[in-house]
C-alpha cells in the first residue's frame, strides 16, 4: 500500500491540551483503520514540527480523507507528503532516466 | 487516471533562454507521454508561480519520475500536488465525515 | 476565452467546515456561471495549497470579480494568476523575441 | 487599454550597473512600444522594490511580452499585476455582489 | 508634486467588506484632498497585493499623514514608497554617479 | 534504540544527479550502519522535503555523525528531529503532567 | 548529563506579564528539577528571542517533558535543540570522519 | 533638512573586508557630503542589521542619490526608511486627524 | 553612555490609536529617563519599521528594561540592536584584526 | 562579566570543511581570549542552527569583535544576543516595573 508521511504542528488549542496527545494519536489510529488505512507509526518529535505521522493507505483519497478528518478537530495543522520506498524510487529513476 | 498539479519557478537559466520555453514545453509533454503519463495542459502564468502544468499519470510514480525529469534539467524547480476532482473529494469527504 | 488558476488554502472556518468544501465548490462553479465566467476544473490538492481551480471569463474584470466574491465568504484565502496557454504563449514570445 | 503594475527589483548585476538604470528605462520603453504597448510611467521607489512600471498593452499577451523580454536581460526580477481603474472596478463589485 | 506609491492589502475587515471598496477609495480620495495632497490614480490588483495608488503630495508629511489616517480605518494595510520619475532619476544618477 | 526523523532537500548538485540518488541514500545506509546506527527507512517525498529518513541510532551522537557526513557530501541539506514512539510519549507526558 | 539549548519567544500573554517572568524562570527550574532534569542556566536576551535556557536531563525524554509542560502554560513558544559539548563533538566526528 | 534612516546588511564581499569598514563608512561620509548631504551618524549595529545610518539630505533624491551610490560600491545591501521628528509627526497627526 | 537602536512596529492596538503615538513617545521618554536612561531622539518612519528609537542608556539592563517597560503597554512590538558609534568600531576592529 | 549567546550556521564551505569544526572552535577560543573575552561554551547542536556559543567579555565591544573576527573567516554566519541572568533581570524587571 502507497505510504504518506505527515508533518504535524499543534495549534495553540493542541499545545494547551499536550496531555491528551496520545489518546488523540491513538483514536486518530482508530479512525484511520475505519476507513480503511493504517497509522504505521507516529513520532512525537523536537524541532521544527510537533509529530510526524507515517500512514499507509490503499490510494490518496483514503490518505487524504484520514487528514482532513485529523485537520477538522482543530488540534494540528499538516502537511502530508506522498512517500515512495526503494522500490518504488527504483522504477521511478529508470522510467526518469528511461 | 489520476491528476497532479504542478507549480513551476524559473531557475535563473531558465529565465535567459525564456525563448525556448514552448520548446521545452512540448520536449516534456513527449518526454512524459515516454513514460506513460500525459500533460494535460500547460499553462504560462502571471504572478508567484511561472508556469503550472496538469499531469495525468497511471500512478504517484510516474508523476513523480516526469517532474523528477523535469528537474534535472535546470530550467526550473517544481512543486507538485496530488488533485483530487469532485468525484473523488465526494468519497474523501464521505469518507473523512464516515 | 482566458483562463485563470487560482490558488486556494483554507481559513481556520473552512477547515473546520471541510464537509461542505464540495458543495461550496458548486455554489461557487454556479455564482461564476451567473456573472459569465466558467469555473472549468476546480481539484483539491495535497501541498502547499487546498485547492487549485481554473476559471475562464471573458475578461480579468469578470474573473476579478468570482474571486472577490469567493473571498468575502471567508471560508478561503485565494492567489490569482493569469495563465496562458501554447497558443498564446507562441505569441507572446513572438513579440518579446521580436 | 488594460492596465499593469510591475514592481521591479535589481538582481547583483542591475544594482552594480545601476548608473544606467534611465537608459535602460528609455529602452525598455521603446520595446514596449514596438510591441504595441504603452509604457504610462516608471518611478524609481525607495522601499522593499526599486522601481514600479505602469504599463498599458492591448491585451494580457503583450504586457506577458514586455515584461519577458525585460526579464530575459537580467538586470531585473519583476511581479506584474493586472490593475483594474475606478470604472472596471465598479463593474467588477457590480458583478460580485449581483 | 512629490509621488509616492502605495502597496495596499485588505485585513480580514476590508474583505468582508470588499463591496464598498470603491467607496471607501472615494472616501480616501477627499481625505486626502482635505490636508493638500492628491489620489491620482488607485488600482485594485491581482496578485500579492490587493490595491496600489498612486499619490501626490506636497510633501512626505502629507503623504504620511494620508496613509497613517487610512491604516487608522483598519481595512487595510499599507506600505508606501517614495517614488522618482524619470527627470527625478536623472537629476538622483548624476548626484550618485557625480 | 532511540529513533530519528531527518527532513532532507536536494541541493542543485543533488538535483542534477538525482539518477544516482538511490545509491547514495544505499551508500548512507551502509555508511550508518559502520558506526553503529541504523537505517530504517528512506522515502523519497512529494511536497516541501524530497527524502525522510528514519534512523535509529544507540544515542545523539551517534545520529549526529550520520547526518554530519551526509551533508559534508554536497547533495543534501538536513533537518534532523528526535523522534519519540508512543510509549516513549507516555512517559514524557506523565512526567511533564507530573 | 546531555545538554538541551532552547530557544524561547513570549507570546501575547508572555509580554504582558512581563514582570514575573523572573518567577516563571524559576517555576520551571523547580519543575524541570522534580522530573530529574536541571535548569543549567537561563538568560533573558535581546534579539530575535526573548529568553535561551540551558537545560540537563538524563535523557531526551525528560528534557522533552520540561519543556511540554513549559509550552502548555503559554507564556512562550519553545525550539529545543539537544546540543554537544567539546568531547562529545570530537567522537561524532571521529565517527562522521571514520 | 530631511532625515533618513537607512539599515544595512553586509554583502559576502562586506563580511570579508570588515577591517575596513571604518574607512568605507567616512569614504561614504564625504561622498555624502559632495552631494548636499549630511552622514549625521552611523551606528554598527548587533542584530538583524550590521549597520544602522542617519542621514539628512535636502530632498529625497540626494538621499537616495547618496544609497544608490553606496549600494553599487558592492559592499552592502541597504533599505532606506524617511525619518519624522516630533513635530513633523505632530502635524502629520494633525493633519491625519484633521 | 551605549548607544541602542530600537525598530518599532505598531499592534494592531497601536495603529487605531495612532492619534496619541506622538504622546506615547513623550512618555517612554520620560519613562526611560526615570530610569537613568535617555531617549535621544525617535523617527516615525517610512518603511518596513514605523518608528526608530535611539535610545542612550548607562548599560545593557537598563535598556532592556525600557524597552520591556514598552512592549509590555501593548502598542509596540520591538527589536534593539546594540550600537556602536565610530570610536567604538575603531576599537571593535583594532580588537578583531588584532 | 556580561555575557552573550551567539547562534551560528554554517556556510556551505563551513558545512564542507566540518571535520575541523572542533578545531575551528577551539581557534576561536584563543582567538577570543586574546582580546579579553571568554568562551564559556560552544554547543554543537541539532536544529535551526549548527552551534551554539556562550561567550563572557568585558564589554559589547569585545563582544563584537570576537563575533565580527569569526565571521570574517567565512565558514559561519552569526547571529548575537546580549544574555542577562537572573541577577541582572531582576534588577531589569525592578527597573521596568519600577
Amino acid at each position: 500500500m502507497p505510504t504518506y508521511v505527515t508533518l504535524l504542528n499543534w495549534t495553540d488549542q493542541g499545545i494547551r491540551n499536550y496531555k491528551d496527545t496520545a489518546k488523540r494519536a491513538e483514536a486518530f489510529g482508530s479512525a484511520v483503520q475505519k476507513i480503511g488505512a493504517k497509522l504505521l507509526n507516529v513520532y512525537w518529535t523536537v524541532g521544527p514540527y510537533d509529530l510526524v505521522a507515517l500512514v499507509e493507505a490503499p490510494d490518496d483519497e483514503t490518505a487524504t480523507a484520514a487528514l482532513l478528518q485529523l485537520g477538522g478537530v482543530g488540534n494540528v495543522r499538516t502537511t502530508t507528503l506522498r512517500a515512495f520506498g526503494r522500490e518504488e524510487m527504483d522504477r521511478i529513476i529508470a522510467k526518469a532516466a528511461g
